[in-house]
């Protein structure tokens, strides 16, 4: 996870270094590759996925997870931009740091119900999808006034509450692909003086829980 | 493409010749391996997404594609497996032969209409997909009656309607790969004298207007 204190780290690695950045990436640096996703369409997939959850009128929260990194914000504006031409579904942006504990999610989710009491859907920018459909499925609340969740990675936490149906989808970005990618490039480029490609930018799967016992990341 | 005709042929294949089936397959065959999707599966996979596209009140219709095939066949058996339990959707099932031309896929359409009025949404159980969406373009029906459309297989006519906004989903079957793990999988048993997996089960991927310039099959 980059943020913007990691900038200066960044400029200060010397020119005959080779790096790559994976998932992140901070556009003025001098990296041999970036590989991951296209943050801004994965959040334009999330906001499409969003708007076939939740019905018209309702409202729906994006939780920007912190530290502030340039792939979280590009997710936050591809979900806005998709709902931007949407009037009947108002979407708020709440914001949570990445390592809160079970009591601070509890504490932010009532906080958000409070706030839209219209609530039918959330969009959780990272990995810590797992925390808030915790505090989720802790309220119990009637099929009807169901929470729904969009989220991010195939990690065990996720993939026991998406089969729970608590999370409705998590968008995956093939993770070990991205590894052996990165692996190669720098193998390419250091060893056999090869070009590399710039952007290799991985695939956005959808995972439900339909699809999951055949996801391979 | 298998069908029951198929069935004694490949009874007649001799014992000692290995061989594999790809997407579809005969139960009680004498086959090495079995490499695709679980077909049943995509059609459960199919029936939810569909339910999140079509309003309460609605009816859909599933095309199923002849000739008989038994992985169409579960297709469609996921599919309305899906729905038994959602009264509020009424699911009818139509039959069409693949290689049906287009002026026969308009014939069949304004069937369905004329048969579903209240029709919302199509579920076509194959690549002939692109043929029904030329057909439903054609009508050129206003945004709140519009026929929402999922089907299979990333092929050129089927993503150009993808794009177009016509094809909502496309689930595939990583057709690729699936070639690769044949190859493979005849070499490991018939030159290294290996075990092989009886079932090799592909991913079923979603495909989407927002995830399909990324998508490597």
């Amino acid at each position: 996870v980059l943020s913007r204190v990691f900038d200066k780290f960044v400029q200060e690695i010397p020119a005959e270094v080779p790096y790559i950045f994976f998932d992140s990436f901070i556009p003025e640096a001098n990296y041999l590759a970036y590989i991951g996703q296209d943050s801004f369409q994965s959040g334009l997939l999330s906001g499409k996925l969003m708007h076939l959850l939740v019905p018209a009128g309702s409202s729906v929260a994006v939780i920007k997870v912190l530290p502030e990194d340039y792939h979280i914000e590009e997710r936050v504006s591809g979900f806005l931009t998709y709902f931007q031409p949407e009037p009947s579904i108002a979407v708020h942006v709440y914001e949570m740091h990445g390592n809160i504990e079970n009591k601070g999610c509890e504490a932010l989710l009532h906080k958000i119900i409070t706030e839209q009491p219209n609530l039918r859907g959330i969009f959780i920018t990272n990995a810590s999808t797992h925390k808030i459909a915790e505090a989720v499925k802790e309220l119990n609340w009637p099929p009807q006034k169901r929470i729904r969740l969009i989220g991010y990675d195939v990690i065990d936490n996720n993939i026991r509450l998406l089969k729970q149906g608590v999370i409705d989808f998590l968008i995956s970005q093939q993770s070990e692909r991205q590894g052996y990618e990165g692996v190669t490039n720098l193998y390419r480029h250091v060893v056999l003086n090869e070009p590399v490609e710039k952007k290799i930018i991985m695939q956005l799967d959808i995972v439900t829980q339909e699809n999951i016992d055949y996801y391979r990341s």
